[in-house]
């Protein structure tokens, strides 16, 4: 029987590891450490708080400190764990509230990622910032009603939704983006280009191919030195203040320390049961690698949605428990001045790159029955393996219901549905919901078409 | 090699049955004959003529005579068939262009359903329309600015959607549901009770338990006598215009007339095939029966979804193709002032009536995380079998995406997913979007705890 479990991490994989062994081992001990001074809150919800979508910092906290005291599970905030004697089963800690050893039996990583420092000079000035913590929120969020000129290097999901947000506060607002479209480890180019056509409609700039060099000021920004990498020529934007979002690595210095191994993508390596290669360890969240779900290509998470299913599978088996993670399909999706954007599985660079051939459908449709008044332009890809012919991937990009419509193809993935199942499949159809052929379905028999099944 | 194809019937059913014969067959003659003046329009876009929602009726029409012409298929309008010499293999009409005689080699019914005449006095009356036709719309659009009371007897879809309709044009409405609750061919009372408040806040009146015994007045409608059927009690209400929307049955007397085999639905008989008991004849639509997807009972689809794919596949089929049509999930959604109402699969009762033991997932859930500002109530059931655990049957409602997540089940249910894998389904999340563990998933995770699975 477990009777010590530690998790080192208290984001949304750790959180939910720690809740979940509990709920499944009432007796263990369980301790939960976080080098940050809050308890779980939700990091996607970060960009938010700076446009007013979410009201207060502390409405992101989804597991207010004193709820662990209930669960009596030990909660250590801002304590940092420094060593880990995994011979032993015991590591140090030091925080608020002094130093320590923690003992325990079983020990869970969820560590998490942190944000790369790109090749830029200059990054070492004040109103410099970083999007990952709530602490960056908070600073952030000093700069509405201050900053004029905003750069944001990286059009990546967090860097866009950090434009959006500053854009819809009043401020100038330029997105550079090293890569030749936004997005791009999510969506398509062509899809890309949508989003961006209908961002720049809204008053963004955004600047692809383009290296951001230096950031100029003396203390703080006064502007970014840029490189258009097809060009090669150098320009100078105006900034007052500048957000670096160009992506994130897994945190595995402590578990490395112990002998935890790593794979390919840097993210500790886990089977299915989220256990690593040592005994009594496991891991879980976006510190992690698993498997894509088509390929079985090892693959970071970085999802939310991903964290909490991993913390899940980890708490239990953690505490004694025997559940099993399916492997990551991906399914990312957000919404840019009202435009939903989604995507899940293989986009058509990942399938390239991973060397699965496939066949394409794609549908320019609508939302809603031509007849009716009032329906948004629908763009939806569907992708299926040349080979097998089953579903591998899925892209929408609509001002509605195209978040909602990639959960069909993400489920059809999971269930590894082909173009044939996807073309019987019954939509919902009403005239002020969607037209009796759902794009998905049209989508599905392009490909269907193609593939002459 | 087929030569000649007639289609009697262009709805929804007949028109794609028309259409994809002549796609697979470039040479075969083929006729199609419509009772109603107009070629195949969007019979579930007839309400939304009335509220404007579409803008006019001739938005509706889907397929513009003149296109047949185009694809060499010989429409005849305003033409009906009144015999058919099954054995000669040709039929007698009468038109607008007077009458004939048609030849065919294969012959597809695709002569939809008709409105019910309940048993009420007084339905002779001038201002009492049924919705089912576009000359009934057009008729009933004529209320608009003439009507101050309308009834509507019978709280369906299209009872409802036509209340709606009436309602936003200013009058005041009275539904009369003879059942305990409205809409209860397509969800459960506690759902219907949810969409009942809705549409009461937004000034709707609905009398459940009711039934409309006489329309009074002398050449138009003055007042419904009704009676309460819990208490017996008798009254009347002011009414100058109604609308009976009672449901409808299978228009069948022309396959019956040449010995075409009908089931206990009353609808024509069809193999997966989309072939009646005769050889030649197809049959596809309203007019027919098929199965119940889950446990195979004969059943009447009743949905331009169901009419589209059947008619596809008679229509390949009578073309000397070789499709299958899956059997019907029965997705059914609306939208009544702004709430999304959806369902799929078995309801509670039919679950009851098909002798499926199910066990029940039900979630008071929100469309956004709880943090994010602006997130709608949204409930949400699945239902999965006793027996076999599979997934067999979910209702959503809520202000927003409760329609589009409606789709999740159905494709659940056609591929036989259990509940631990509804439970392992990996939803998109974003804040602006949906929480990590969508409702979806926390129904399924209510049932798999009920099932202990």
């Amino acid at each position: 029987m477990v009777e010590n479990i530690a998790v080192i991490g208290c984001g949304a994989a750790g959180a939910t590891a720690a809740l979940q062994a509990r709920k499944l081992n009432r007796e263990a001990k369980i301790s939960i450490f976080n080098s940050e001074p809050y308890s779980q809150y939700s990091r996607c919800g970060l960009p938010y708080t700076i446009s007013g979508k979410v009201g207060d910092f502390h409405d992101l906290v989804l597991m207010p400190p004193d709820n662990w005291g209930a669960l009596k599970i030990d909660s250590k905030l801002n304590a940092t764990v420094d060593k880990i004697d995994h011979n032993a089963r015991e590591f140090h800690y030091i925080g608020d509230e002094g130093e320590g050893i923690q003992e325990y039996g079983v020990l869970i990583f969820a560590t998490g990622a942190k944000n790369t420092d790109p090749p830029i000079k200059g990054l070492d000035k004040k109103r410099i910032y970083g999007l990952r913590t709530l602490d960056d929120a908070k600073a952030l969020a000093t700069e509405v009603g201050r900053a004029k000129k905003a750069v944001v290097i990286g059009g990546g999901l967090v860097g866009m939704e950090a434009a959006e947000a500053f854009h819809e506060k009043g401020l100038a607002v330029t997105v550079v983006e090293f890569l030749p479209h936004i997005l791009l480890a999510m969506i398509d180019p062509d899809m890309a280009e949508i989003v961006e056509d209908h961002c720049r409609e809204h008053g963004l700039r955004i600047l692809n191919n383009t290296a951001a060099q230096e950031i100029l000021g003396k203390d703080t920004p006064s502007g970014v030195v840029l490189k258009n990498r097809a060009t090669e020529e150098e320009s100078t934007i105006d900034a007052d203040m500048v957000v670096v979002a160009t992506g994130v690595r897994p945190v595995t210095d402590l578990a490395q320390s112990i002998g935890v191994a790593i794979g390919p993508t840097r993210g500790i390596v886990v089977d299915d049961r989220m256990k690593t290669n040592l005994d009594d360890v496991y891991a879980c969240g976006d510190c992690v690698e698993h498997q894509e779900f088509i390929t079985k290509t090892p693959m970071a998470g970085g999802l939310g949605t991903i964290a909490v299913r991993q913390g899940r599978v980890a708490g239990i088996n953690a505490a004694g428990g025997d559940e099993t993670f399916p492997g990551i399909v991906g399914a990312k999706v957000t919404k840019l001045f009202g435009l939903e954007i989604a995507s899940t599985g293989l986009t058509d660079d990942m399938a390239e790159r991973l060397k699965v051939p496939i066949v394409k459908g794609s549908i320019k449709g609508s939302t809603k029955p031509p007849y009716f008044i009032g329906g948004k332009d629908l763009k939806v890809k569907a992708y299926f393996s040349k080979e097998t012919g089953k579903l591998v991937g899925g892209q929408l990009v609509g001002l509605e219901d195209a978040a909602m419509r990639i959960n069909v193809i993400t489920l059809g993935i999971q269930h590894e549905i082909t173009s044939v199942d996807l073309f019987e499949f019954e939509n919902c159809y009403a005239p002020a919901i969607c037209d009796t052929w759902d794009p998905l379905v049209e989508a599905a028999n392009a490909a269907r078409r193609r593939l002459k099944v």
